[in-house]
């Protein structure tokens, strides 16, 4: 299957000469065709272009071959392929009209099938049109077969599972595309709402030496280690392998020294020599160093499971900050460890003179921000996939969370709620100190509240050391924000700034002290009252999408156990 | 010194009574003071403001005691300091004056100190002022104090090497904060230009279990191993803790069935007892299974040195996607590697239907579009770095970056020129075939053509397995951009669309075919001709600033041996 497997090119680039009564439709700036959204994307449907020529390209979501003659078992279909295209510009597909002079049918049919085509705009005829428009290919450019045997049929029906095994080819699926063109219309959203409000961008590091950020952490931290483990043994440096190329280039600088006719090539080699040398010496050393001596950074290093701690340090100079950027975390141990991510995408924010409700302000203007964003401007995104999953109703849950001040009340105000509810039995046990379930957290934002709750005012022992102790010196001036459907979609606190109260935290927390002592600093030098929350990008998409499996909320999904690509 | 280095607040919050005549600067929409951006980074520096009152904070960057009296060794200093504070909001301070009436001046005139006070905003009088207005204090709100003893001086004079060695506290001196705000800036830049030419967003992922990117990266490739090394077995569950906890449990479990009291009690027990039964038999079968059971992921895996592959797939999709993510390599054994970054963001670009050229005239746009948003909207911040840098004119390189069409030339070209130069030697050798050397490439972008170069169709061993063959079977569709000062900020390449030339290519650079089998089915099924290109965000940043280490252009540098905090 070689020959088909390979691109099979009909013209190396379009050609617009012929047919001058016509205008062609504008290509995308920086490809060769016009985006399906120019076309089919139109508030129109297309109506506006009929007659209009353009290249579109797209790969095949379907097909149906009409009008065929003769189509006996060993000869290709002949007649005309009704085939929809998608390009992942948009929801909607373009349906193309190929007849079989221009090419054999069953390349374009195959579902997968990438096509590169010139034709005519024309209205679609007959009753109740599917389409307003659709095209009339004229040339093809360009096909990339598939070989249907070998395909993952993916399609809009197929099993999430199915979907998931193949990270790599599904995004040509309607659903998977709708939920990334979802989740880049937040990202765009996160940066136009902090940069619109004054706040800087800050990269903080993916990789940290500390590991005392929260307890409870550690355990699940990520670790690196020397470039290479036993395992790998084969691509490593062994010293025998560096002495036995010294003895060679020493052998090649003597001879190029005898033969003195080229003296570049004679200092290419010394300098060759030189470095083996020196390689040498520090696999020596390396032999008998500490283990440390085999950690790339000196000390072991981790993968960051959170921003804050080096957020808070640049918020502490620059005032208002935010991060968009990747987390750690390896849950192992749990019943979800399957559909726990391991990595993560947050945006984590931080302001320096501000206070509790700064931030519950902020990260409730925040949400809504992007929550309206996205209904605007991914509406189709959205219309397709609550459609596509037994009719959630997601545009009515946006809707109320964007429209309608939100629920505040005290941890111990919910407890107490949660105590007295009547109407439903819970099945984890809950009592003031306790974290609220899944099930405490559905009741309070599905079933009571039907909007997002903010919940504040936690028991010291429930949140991170960092969480500023309040005057009753049992609760400590942290935030969950819960939504419909989903849980807790972000989580912040206003930090300790007390020198005193945060190490006596840190310490009570069982976390070592001298780990910490860089974000002591902050504290020991100019401390300032600060607050800072974080949001999770993959519940965040759950909640506007409708899904229900986190590893569908983000492109490449890294759970226990799995980490394809 | 434990009092002086926790807050001392003067007042919780401020309050806005009294001086009713006077009209208050408003604040920051999520914090309690206003920015000085907003005072004296107006055009005006703040001269429409006197007579108003407003909250401001900051961190003190220099101050001075005048009109002390009797200020004797044991006794706080009388009089008044002039004290400048900067709060990152922008490059200029704000001298406040406070009097020693309202508090010691020792504790608001250390450098690194904490101010939030209120006052009023008043011209500067006598001559050449250095500022428009300034603030005369009249309450103090917040003060966080700061121990000069142990406080590292870091102001704009600080040594780079000093400033580096507290990364937690640099950006509070004015070089390391323009540089954030530049790279800020830069990075809302990037998200503005991709989402005004409607390309997807795509957070493709840092953990990896394809070594095989690209020929000589493996032995660069940081390794995720187990969760913990050998160093690390005192947080370590042991099966020997394991069977004690169950034992514990068991008998638990039994004294409770005897009480009868507590049902719940014992089915949390239960429950508990049996959470601990699974993970014994998950630990004993670790013991015995193979060393991939202790990888988290079942596999290796790695960090992941680009993300060109993983981006490729979502073009083959949605056509014009990008991503901006960080990228690991472990530089160890060049000279460099000291200041070679293990973390590094950048800018990956991948289009559909796209040709090399269409890649170059994208990554042109791009970086124009980057750097006239970056001169236009941190003019402060570049005129304070160029001055502070022996007057490199970055601003005039800038402008002749963005204004003038980039010099393209083909490789081969280039290797001609740079053997046809007399007016200069260079140290390293060149022929055709081999690559250009930093002052190659200085010689073209800064003394041969003075601005942005592009050299492209490189000689095939010189790139990546995925740049496209050309007709010659020599050369492939790839390009970097090279600017001056700095070299190489850019590359990209039309990527290999053809099976059977991509696997050749692959077998060539001694990579595992297994290894990409998904990378090979975006061709196999629907392959595209598709292009693209990746920004090194540092490197730019040292282009757009003047910098001279890269160490310099990211909050939290990582080399060799070094990853702070």
């Amino acid at each position: 299957m070689a020959a088909s497997s390979s691109s099979t090119s009909f013209s190396s680039s379009s050609s617009h000469e012929g047919d001058a009564g016509s205008s062609y439709i504008e290509c995308f700036k920086y490809s060769r065709r016009a985006t399906l959204r120019s076309v089919v994307g139109r508030p129109d449907g297309g109506a506006g272009l009929v007659g209009d020529r353009a290249v579109v390209g797209g790969w095949v979501r379907s097909s149906a071959v009409v009008r065929a003659r003769r189509a006996a078992a060993r000869r290709p279909a002949v007649g005309t392929a009704l085939v929809r295209i998608n390009d992942g510009s948009c929801v909607a597909d373009l349906q193309i009209v190929v007849d079989s002079a221009l090419l054999p049918l069953d390349q374009i049919t195959a579902t997968g099938a990438c096509v590169l085509v010139e034709g005519k705009i024309e209205q679609v005829e007959g009753t109740l049109p599917q389409y307003v428009v659709q095209m009339k290919v004229e040339k093809i450019l360009h096909i990339g077969p598939v070989d249907s045997e070998k395909y993952p049929r993916s399609n809009a029906h197929s099993s999430p599972d199915l979907v998931r095994g193949y990270p790599h080819l599904a995004a040509r699926t309607a659903t998977v595309a709708s939920t990334a063109r979802v989740r880049s219309e937040l990202v765009h959203a996160v940066h136009a709402f902090f940069q619109s409000n004054g706040f800087f961008h800050v990269n903080t590091p993916t990789i940290t030496t500390t590991t005392a950020t929260s307890a409870g952490n550690h355990g699940k931290m990520l670790r690196l280690t020397r470039l290479f483990s036993k395992s790998d043994n084969g691509n490593r440096i062994t010293p025998e392998a560096v002495r036995a190329a010294i003895k060679e280039k020493t052998k090649q600088v003597e001879a190029l020294k005898r033969s003195e006719s080229n003296r570049e090539a004679l200092e290419a080699a010394e300098q060759d020599l030189q470095r083996a040398n020196a390689l040498s010496r520090q696999l020596e050393q390396g032999a008998s160093a500490e283990s440390s001596q085999d950690e790339f950074f000196h000390r072991p290093a981790y993968l960051t499971p959170c921003h804050t701690l080096h957020l808070e340090t640049y918020a502490c100079a620059l005032s208002s900050v935010y991060t968009f950027s990747p987390v750690f975390q390896a849950e192992s141990e749990s019943l979800d460890s399957d559909r726990s991510l391991a990595e993560r995408w947050t945006v984590d924010v931080e302001l320096a003179f501000a206070e509790l409700e700064d931030a519950i302000s902020c990260a409730e203007d925040c949400v809504k921000s992007l929550c309206s964003t996205v209904s605007k401007d991914c509406s189709d995104e959205l219309k397709f996939l609550s459609s596509n999953q037994a009719g959630d109703a997601t545009s009515s849950v946006i809707e109320a969370a964007v429209s309608s001040p939100w629920q505040k009340i005290k941890y111990t105000e919910a407890v107490n709620t949660l105590l007295q509810v009547t109407d439903k039995t819970f099945e984890s046990k809950l009592e003031l100190g306790m974290p609220l379930s899944r099930e405490h957290l559905s009741y309070l934002a599905d079933d009571l509240y039907k909007k997002p709750v903010i919940i504040y005012d936690y028991q010291k022992q429930l949140k991170p050391f960092y969480a500023r102790l309040k005057e009753d010196l049992k609760t400590v001036s942290a935030f969950d924000l819960v939504v419909p459907k989903v849980g807790i979609v972000a989580c912040g606190a206003q930090k300790e700034e007390r020198m005193d109260n945060l190490t006596s935290r840190i310490e009570e927390s069982g976390l070592q002290v001298e780990q910490l002592e860089w974000y002591l600093d902050t504290r020991r030098h100019g401390t300032v009252k600060h607050s800072g929350f974080s949001i999770d990008l993959e519940s965040l998409i759950l909640f506007v999408t409708g899904l229900k499996d986190v590893r569908d909320a983000i492109p490449f999904h890294r759970t226990k156990g799995h980490a394809k690509c």
